[in-house]
C-alpha cells in the first residue's frame, strides 16, 4: 500500500466547458478511518454529467464543490482498513461519496445517497456498480418506468442514446414492449444502439433532425427521455403525441454554454395542444427502491437481455480528460477511469 | 320571432391582437332545423381565450375557423323549434357549438364537446352554463384537482385569478385545504379575489413579481395554475417547490404577440432541480366526467362556498369588443354577451 493519496481538487469554476486549469492534482498522506469508518482504495472512478453542475456554486438541487475541495463523484474499490464491524479488508465497496481520489474514508452507516454499498465481484465486474448496476442503471430504470410510464407499443425516443443511461433506457423500453429510437452523435454509436435493440437511430450531427424524427416516429413520440436539452429537445418536442411524457434527465448539450440561463423556444403551447407533460427527475428520489432496480437489471443481464458498453481510460491522472470527453460526447459508452 | 340571424364571421386572420376588422357582421335568414335538430335563440354568448387560437389556421389541437365562417363559441338560449323528441320550444340549451350568432341549429344527439346540454333555469341563472356551471367550471375543477393534484397545506398560485377559470381555481384550492395566491391585473380584481377567499394577491401590473412571490410564497409554490404564460410564468417558475405541479391551462398574456413561436427562458434545469412537472391540459379530455364536476360545483354553490363574478356586455354587436376586452384583461370576471 502506497502512503500517498492523489486527489483532484476544484481549482477554478468553469464558464462553459471546463478545461484542465479547472482542476488541480493534489497529493496528501493516505487518511486514516475514524470510528465506524472504512478506508477504500479506488479501483474505478466515475465521471458523470451532473459533475458539471457541481463545479458551479450551486447545481440547483445541491451545493457546488468548494474551491480547493476534492471533486465529488462515485467510485468503487477495495477496503484496505476497517473500523466498522460489517466491513473487512478485501471487501469491495461503492459509494457516490467517493470523490476524485485514490483513497476515500467512507462511513457505511451514513444513510441515503452518500451511503456505502457492498459490491459482489461474483455478480458482475465491479465497475458495473458505477454503470448499469448502479446509479446510471437506477436513472434509466426509474426515469423510464416511473416518470416516462411507457405502454406497450409506445415510441420512446432517447437522446445521448449510447451513453451511460441512454443505452439502458432503450433496452428497458424494448423489454417494456415499446419501439425505441436512438439519437446519438456518430454512425458508430448508432450501430451499437441498433445492435442492442434500438429500432431506429438518428445521428444528430449529420441528420435533418426534424425530418428524421418524422420518418422514424410517424405516429409521434410517446415518451422522450431527454439527456441533452438544446436543439435535440426542440426537435423532439415538435413530434410529441397526445399525452406524451417527457422525462427531463439531463442537459449535457448545454455543457459548453456560458449563459447562466437557457433561453430558446418554449413549447408551452405544444404541451397544451398535446396534453403532454414535462417532468424533471433526479434519481436520488428513488434511492429507497435501489434494491428493486438493481435486482431487475441484474436479472435482465443474466438473461442476456441487457448489454452494456463502457469507455475506460487508465490512471487517475486522466480524470479531467475523461470528464471533458464525456461533456463533448467523445466518449462511447459509460465513461470510467481505471485507477489500479 | 324575427326572421333574420345576425352572425359574426371571421373576416381576416389577426397578427397579434385582433381588431374590429377581423370580424364581419353578417345577416342571414333564420335557418330551419333538419331532422333530429333544434333551433335555439341565443340569450347569452361566451367569449373565451381559446377563440384567439381558432382565429389562426390551426390552434394546435383543433382546426381554425375558416375565413368567412361563423366564429366558434359557446352559447346558451331558448329552443324555438324542435325536430328532436327530447326537446321542446321553451327548453334552455347550452352548446360549445353555438357560434357567434343569434340563432343556432344544434344536433342534440351529437356526442362529445359539440353536444347540447339541457340547462335547468331553476338551478342557477342560465348564463352560469357558460361560466361556473359549464366549460370554465370544468376547466378549473379538472385542471386543479386532476392535473394539479393539490394536497392540504399546499400553496396554489393562480394567474388571471379573477377570470372565468381563475376565480374558481382559487376557491376550489381553498376547499381542498390549500393556501391560494392570486395574480391579477388591478387592485380591484385583487380585492375581489380576497373577498372570495384567496389568501394573498399580487398585482402583476405594479408589483415586483419575484419579490412579491417570495413574500407571499415563502415555502415555494406547490401548484401553479397558469392561465397566462409570459413574464408571470417566468416569475412563478422561479419559486417552485420540490415536486411542484404546473398546470398549463392557457397563454392569454401572449395574445398580443406577432411571433408564431414563443421564445424566452426555458426552465428545464429548474424542473430537474425541483423534480417538478409541467403538464398541458385541455378540458375536452374530461368531458366524460362533466356531470361529476358540475354536480360538485353546484353543491359548493348551494352551500355558499362558491362565489362568481361575470362581466356582461349587451348586444350581439358587442361580441368583438367583449373578446378584445378579454384578451387585454379589461374584463373583470367571466366575460359574457347578453343577446336578448
Amino acid at each position: 500500500m502506497t502512503t500517498v493519496n492523489r486527489r483532484w481538487l476544484l481549482a477554478r469554476r468553469p464558464e462553459g466547458l471546463p478545461d484542465a486549469g479547472c482542476f488541480a492534482l493534489d497529493t496528501q498522506p493516505v487518511p486514516a478511518p475514524g470510528p465506524g469508518q472504512i478506508l477504500v482504495r479506488a479501483r474505478f472512478l466515475s465521471v458523470d454529467p451532473y459533475m458539471r453542475g457541481r463545479m458551479s456554486r450551486t447545481a440547483g438541487y445541491a451545493p457546488g464543490v468548494g474551491l480547493g475541495e476534492v471533486m465529488r463523484g462515485g467510485g468503487v474499490g477495495e477496503v484496505v482498513a476497517s473500523n466498522h464491524p460489517a466491513w473487512a479488508p478485501g471487501d469491495i465497496a461503492e459509494s457516490m461519496a467517493f470523490g476524485w481520489q485514490e483513497y476515500a474514508v467512507l462511513s457505511p452507516d451514513r444513510p441515503g445517497t452518500d451511503g456505502v454499498h457492498r459490491v459482489d465481484p461474483a455478480l458482475a465486474p465491479i465497475e458495473s456498480a458505477l454503470s448499469w448496476l448502479g446509479m446510471p442503471g437506477m436513472t434509466a430504470y426509474f426515469g423510464l418506468l416511473d416518470v416516462g410510464r411507457p405502454r406497450p407499443g409506445d415510441t420512446v425516443v432517447v437522446s445521448a442514446a449510447s451513453g451511460a443511461v441512454g443505452q439502458l433506457v432503450g433496452q428497458i423500453a424494448r423489454l417494456s414492449g415499446c419501439r425505441a429510437v436512438a439519437i446519438a452523435g456518430s454512425a458508430r454509436k448508432l450501430d451499437w444502439c441498433r445492435e442492442i435493440g434500438f429500432d431506429a437511430g438518428i445521428d444528430h450531427r449529420t441528420a435533418d433532425l426534424r425530418a428524421a424524427l418524422k420518418e422514424t416516429c410517424p405516429d409521434g413520440v410517446d415518451v422522450f427521455f431527454d439527456n441533452t436539452s438544446g436543439p435535440i429537445h426542440d426537435a423532439v418536442m415538435r413530434r410529441l403525441s397526445i399525452g406524451a411524457r417527457v422525462v427531463l434527465c439531463g442537459r449535457v448539450a448545454l455543457a459548453a454554454r456560458h449563459e447562466a440561463v437557457e433561453t430558446g423556444e418554449r413549447h408551452l403551447g405544444r404541451l397544451i395542444a398535446t396534453r403532454a407533460s414535462l417532468t424533471g427527475f433526479l434519481v436520488y428520489d428513488w434511492w429507497h427502491r435501489r434494491d428493486e432496480a438493481l435486482a431487475r437489471l441484474a436479472a435482465w443481464h443474466r438473461a442476456g437481455q441487457l448489454k452494456y458498453r463502457e469507455d475506460v481510460l487508465d490512471g487517475i491522472a486522466r480524470m479531467p480528460e475523461a470528464f471533458l470527453r464525456l461533456l463533448t460526447g467523445e466518449n462511447f459508452g459509460k465513461q470510467l477511469v481505471r485507477v489500479v
